[in-house]
């Protein structure tokens, strides 16, 4: 698998492969609802039962849905400002896509163990991860400033990935620890900050 | 996951990330349906029966199938008409593809409970919103009409959004509430919409 | 979900939408072949002999992606030669569509009753009626010879029509048929056709 | 399914096939993951050791997942040398798709029977075919030199189909022989390859 020194990456066919991965991932995640057995399929009010059963299941495929959304949308902007795509842009996208493809574990994880400290935890120190390379992926494009198109102020960007630090590893991170205390503290957390993305934009148009 | 506030999204990209979604749905739903196990694997009558057994599973998986067929249509048709996607664009079209990542469970739902009243009402109100998600993101546009091109008249566009009320959402719940009567009024009607959007066209041509 | 009357579809939209469900079919078929179970997990005979049972499901998965890379091929010289997209078009694209979505369902019947002559029966009425949508859009196209581009010969078109029967649908209904004799008649005959159009295009460039 | 016999592939559409596939892929690793089951599911340390015994499998799904990854990057520099899709030049990627399309049932494999040698050795070989691939691919290209664009010099991409040979087979073939003497010496070259192609590029720019 020899490369070529051919110089850089055709960013349209990135963005096709990274949103390929986007829309199998949040797609996959339904696949974890699955139908209840009951034993008198005729019995209304054992179904009823059954399916109120999922609500906790249901919610939180909503919250993962989200999340990958706003994902996206962090992806698609990034990427609307980058002119061209190196080897590291590459390769730290990949470490981003890395952990958008583990997230069906987690989820499934702390859907089937949602009062255990550690799936709760585990959850999200992988949500963390995945917004932590986001951070890094802004970080190696303040140290290699050209690969932003000139439209891009470059100081607010550079400023941004600071930020971007405090508004997703950090929450997640958090989130995770205070698991500690409640599960319950964690999963308001969670849920939080996909909404907290969602709204503003839906409301200012 | 901080966000830049740097305008518009770019529609070629939020088209294909929405199209991989319908076609991964699309794809999926035939994972239903299964090889059935047979005592004798050489005999063609226990096949033939297991097979015949299939046939409502089939019959369910062909409506779902032309039924994402429909919603693609009308996502394509909508699309064409947009000339920038804002962020509450984005956010009325995320709510419109859950409700279509959700498809494949009261598929399932009503296939292995066909004659629960409870299964069936499911169905058409999970189908019902989605319809109804397509009109929330027509009244959106009538409220930010700047989104159209410039080729599209404006007055049609606003009253198509009442007509998609009437032609959508309202079948499907009716649908709905009509399995109290009895779940195979509601096949039926499941079964027209679908049927409905296709002949005309293939007709015209 | 109310449809504007505005024209024809945008062509590169449908055959990404296509092409996804053919990458999502092709992938999903070798989720058919499972790891076996052994006994004991460090004998190398009996996890040999467990690979060497599973060579007949290697096989048929081999025949299955060789013959949808063919179906792809098709697709894509057929869509080359439209000029636009019409309602009927794209109706007789989504009646493909559902065959070609429907392929793992009869592969995976085939794989489990291979010396059943009604499995094996299945498998080439499904590949016939998928080969036979090829034929109908292209009759189709012949009865609207106005959706061809202009560099395309609307008389080698036309004849082509009648060629694709005789080159898709009646070889397969022919293997279907023919395991009433031996259902390794057929086996040949599934394996030959997609041999066939791979060969002569390898050995000619 | 007759073909006409109208020139070449659309680059951008094959591509974008090739691509579906690649994520698609990419995306099935992570369902081999599967949540344990513990008996009492409140127990932190009961979670964490199987969690723990989980360190293999993961392991082995990050290393399929930047194995694919670099197959992409070998994959897009190819393609992005190519002036036109002939025939064979199709036929070629659709046996290196093959070979990818097979990679989760090695993974899965390697992963259950991690101590057999015959699973590894398996491994090996199906990565060295998908390998192999890639430089027969480049064979047919050096036969037909006139699908190169014009910027790329031929006498250097001639020069590295043979450096594919001995970067790319070789050392999963040899990998792949050396599971005879012990399985984890396979595992460390299986480990060190992709980790060969991606570092040099991260740390250039």
């Amino acid at each position: 698998m020899a490369q070529e020194k051919s110089g850089v990456f055709i960013k349209s066919r990135l963005e096709a492969f990274s949103d390929g991965i986007f829309a199998i991932i949040i797609t996959l995640l339904v696949l974890e609802i699955r139908v209840p057995h009951i034993e008198n399929g005729k019995s209304i009010e054992e179904l009823l039962s059954a399916l109120l059963n999922l609500l906790p299941k249901i919610l939180s495929w909503i919250i993962s849905f989200f999340t990958i959304c706003v994902i996206w949308v962090n992806h698609h902007r990034l990427f609307k400002m980058y002119r061209e795509i190196t080897h590291g842009l590459f390769w730290w996208n990949a470490f981003l896509l890395l952990w958008v493809s583990f997230i069906p574990f987690p989820t499934a994880l702390m859907g089937d163990y949602s009062n255990n400290f550690l799936a709760v935890f585990v959850y999200g120190m992988v949500m963390g991860m995945m917004a932590l390379s986001f951070s890094l992926m802004r970080f190696y494009v303040n140290r290699n400033i050209y690969v932003l198109n000139e439209t891009v102020d470059a100081n607010v960007f550079k400023k941004g990935a600071w930020i971007s630090v405090i508004m997703g590893p950090l929450p997640y991170f958090s989130g995770a620890l205070l698991s500690m205390v409640h599960p319950y503290i964690s999963f308001a957390i969670y849920l939080f900050i996909p909404i907290y993305f969602i709204f503003p934009h839906a409301t200012k148009d």
